[in-house]
């Protein structure tokens, strides 16, 4: 599967690290070019530094080929923004976006976006430790 | 159960939110007191301005009777150093500590603290969405 990962935080490089190790081809986009140091020594994949809300930066990182496009930068926005072009411009198959506000979440997922939010699964998580359900 | 949470952001809010409704006692902290606005209208817990990180702090909200306590903050050293307070001096019986930084997560986990790293658990929720094992 040849996948594109918007944003090289700790879970971008995490997730980009653990597709390539799983066999993927795997290309990641970070505005930062100092980002890519948190990717592991091993990774073997693409690294495009630009912004992946700009539909050039997208076509060098492969988007036309790409099979599943994730969308975790620190920004909602920027999030929601590159999703949507991944798929309704070029119909990447598989989107997943992060969202970190719980109602901006609800919002985009009713409306069809495939999203994350871990805002409320934390917030789950700790829950069920705090209630013994861990 | 009496809980404690240190840290009024989004998952603060929303933990603190949900366990009031579940007929908890909760006691929110946060240094700085517009974080309180999170909270649902409708919440009926105590919240206390200062620093979790600070004895009197915690002794204001109720440490030495809280049953649970969950550190929550934006800053993985606060709540790590938090979550020692309230289980070594304080001896909480349930701590929970959030650490972003997947290499403290473990570091912390394996001399005994409960931790979550959302880190972990968001890139292996999109791990497996991209993989479409959701």
């Amino acid at each position: 599967m040849k996948v594109i990962i918007m944003g090289c935080g700790r879970v971008g490089s995490t997730l980009a690290t653990s597709l390539d190790q799983a066999g993927h081809k795997v290309t990641i986009i970070d505005s930062n070019a100092d980002s890519f140091q948190r990717l592991d020594s091993t990774f073997k994949g693409e690294k495009v530094q630009g912004s992946g809300i700009d539909e050039e930066t997208l076509k060098v990182a492969g988007i036309e080929t790409a099979d599943a496009f994730a969308a975790v930068t620190n920004g909602d926005n920027r999030n929601i923004m590159a999703s949507q072009i991944a798929k309704e411009i070029f119909h990447v198959k598989k989107v997943v976006c992060r969202i970190y506000d719980p109602i901006r979440e609800a919002t985009y997922r009713e409306s069809g976006l495939e999203t994350i939010c871990p805002t409320l699964v934390g917030a789950l998580m700790i829950f069920d430790a705090l209630s013994g359900k861990k």
